[in-house]
């Protein structure tokens, strides 16, 4: 029997999930939020019931040993030594890594090297990576990363259509993200479905405030939508997805802003929140949408089109497919976006049932019992993943 | 009977061909390259023969006058009185044509407005109108739209993901082009199917240099690859079609490039010609692919997996397909690409025929009979459907 904690460190936050492995009981967990800013918020769930704490965390080193205080003292482990390893969640290992790694100091400059593709995120990731390292020195650590399951991608999935030259020389190819979850929620559907993943063509629909779609065929990610970055494919929360590439330097002058500002309007001004014009909240959209609010109803309509479209186009890329998954905050709980979603994909098998379509965050199949097509609910679980890698590579 | 001279007038060219209508027979056709260069070139078909002349041609009103004047010399007509009507291709109709339009100075007044939206364009277009004007003053004319069949798709399909005041304040929006062409095999498709448009569900490929896709339901394009410029979609001969839009600012920083500067290389130095590094014309990269260069096999398998995407997006739009249309010059003659494209679509009833797909350039169905869907090349004529306009409407 052997500790395991899962890490998940934003740039100002620090996700954690301890589980007894093999197992794979969740022992506790929470999240420390505002570090480096007053007023810091430290929530745990002890004995099953949430702590709140507010205090200052000035950085990620003070929060990891803030962390541990609290698993020893109140009682949820021993000692320390219980923890056998620790795992974190890297967001780019880019063409390096297309498995799980032990971290050592080589890979970690590594994941700094790859912080050029994911300025937002590994620098965060590796911040959490030495806090754990100060403070828990002889503990083995393994870096799980969002890109790798989609290392299994052809080159004519993953290239774009640029000179072939910006591919070698700068990495510029499409990597795909929520990697731990696409294949966490194959291999249930595969276990679900009783039939081995090397059998099974599956589309999984990651939808929550980033949204992201993949192919998956034999157990290997074949396609998927987000790209370079995780702005592409799909209209998610607040990021709009494809659109055509003209339209930047367009912006720019229209606007005045730079390149990077009309990103930053990409990225965190468009979406649903910038076809409803209120919120990127999809519960939101969809109480106003119900109240007879045009531009709710149009935000729904334009982002289920854009991911009822990405399942015919990734059906045709694997000749058909056998179940369609839906998971994340809105893919587990969204009803009418899942409705919309499928609506009016008979010609390709698929027949689901609006009743068994109400259930929420659990895991269930939606589908009539003679749909060729299988449509499962599967509430992801990035953090089992990520205690699966550790123990494996521990 | 009544003769009637279809127009596209480029920056620098002129492309004619004159009908008699309503037989829709072709006295003549030609072109005028090179104008406002030295060395301008005029070619023209004079009793099925090809004439070809090389003079200075200082602008477009000299090459409307030499055109006129060899169609009375040549014999091919009496006199310029038995023209009755010119059509003119204008690439931009924005919100405002969602139909072909008696030309008046009101219309040329919004085609020049339009001409933000395709700078390379329309001021062409509105240069070969006043040409004719100011040479055959009496003649009226009619505009015919690349733009205005695809103003028929639903507003989830055209609007992008952006906050919706760029919609409304700068116009910004999926237009869609090759809207002639997608609505000419359209209508021959219905009449080689023997079924009303109204009844049809219709995948159109227009694979060119440029190439985009439509779905037509009912004869009304409902979705289409192209956006707000010719760049979005799938692959083409020099352009990127869809990228992640955060490769702009990237590429900028790498390569030290404005905004346009990368824009200029979406346009010019990718597609094809970017992936295989040596060509963007289709007939080299399929001779070096069959002779075993890696490069040029992966442009095809780019450029096709693209398209072969779209038509699963596009079925899945519809509910299913009823025939998918390759037109222009790939998709009349390249049994190479038809085959990639169409490889692996029989779950949505796809059953095509390798040896009727060796037809080049003619009308042709190339599905087995008993396929569910019907697989159709068609020769697209989109001079016909100006001239069409121009009968119409005068």
């Amino acid at each position: 029997m052997t500790k395991v904690i899962a890490i998940n460190a934003g740039s100002s936050s620090l996700k954690f999930q301890l589980f007894e492995m093999p197992e794979e009981e969740v022992i506790t967990k929470g999240l420390i939020e505002r570090i480096g800013l007053n007023d810091s918020v430290f929530t745990i769930s002890v004995n099953g019931e949430k702590q709140k704490e507010v205090t200052d965390i000035p950085n990620h080193e003070v929060a990891v040993k803030l962390l541990l205080d609290k698993l020893t003292s109140a009682g949820i482990i021993q000692s320390l030594d219980e923890i056998n390893g620790v795992g974190h969640r890297v967001v780019h290992g880019g063409e390096v890594f297309s498995d799980s790694v032990l971290i050592t100091d080589e890979a970690i400059e590594k994941f700094e090297e790859l912080s050029e593709l994911a300025p937002l995120h590994n620098p965060a990731n590796i911040t959490g990576i030495k806090a754990f390292q100060n403070v828990l020195p002889n503990v083995p650590a393994v870096a799980v990363f969002d890109t790798a399951f989609h290392q299994t991608m052809p080159e004519s999935s993953f290239l774009y259509s640029l000179p072939y030259d910006y591919y070698k020389d700068f990495g510029i190819r499409k990597y795909g993200f929520h990697g731990t979850s696409h294949k966490y929620v194959s291999q249930r559907a595969s276990e679900m479905l009783g039939r081995p993943l090397e059998q099974l063509r599956l589309i999984s629909c990651h939808l929550g405030n980033g949204a992201s779609i993949a192919a998956i065929e034999g157990g290997n990610s074949i396609d998927t939508s987000m790209g370079f970055t995780p702005l592409a494919g799909v209209t998610m929360g607040t990021r709009s997805g494809n659109i055509d590439p003209a339209l930047i330097p367009f912006i720019m002058e229209k606007t005045n802003l730079t390149a990077e500002g009309v990103l930053n309007v990409l990225n965190k001004q468009s979406g649903m929140l910038g076809v409803s014009g209120f919120s990127s909240d999809l519960r939101d959209i969809e109480v106003q949408s119900a109240e007879g609010n045009e531009r709710a109803r149009l935000a729904l309509d334009v982002f289920s089109n854009r991911i009822h479209k990405y399942i015919g186009s990734y059906a045709a890329r694997m000749n058909g497919v056998d179940a369609i998954i839906f998971t994340a905050g809105i893919g587990e709980n969204s009803d009418v976006i899942r409705a919309e979603v499928l609506k009016g994909l008979e010609f390709m098998g698929v027949y689901w049932d609006p009743a068994l379509n109400k259930t929420r965050g659990e895991e269930a199949f939606i589908n009539y019992p003679h749909s060729p097509v299988k449509v499962i609910v599967i509430p992801t679980d990035e953090e089992v993943m990520i205690a699966r890698d550790v123990t494996r590579l521990t």
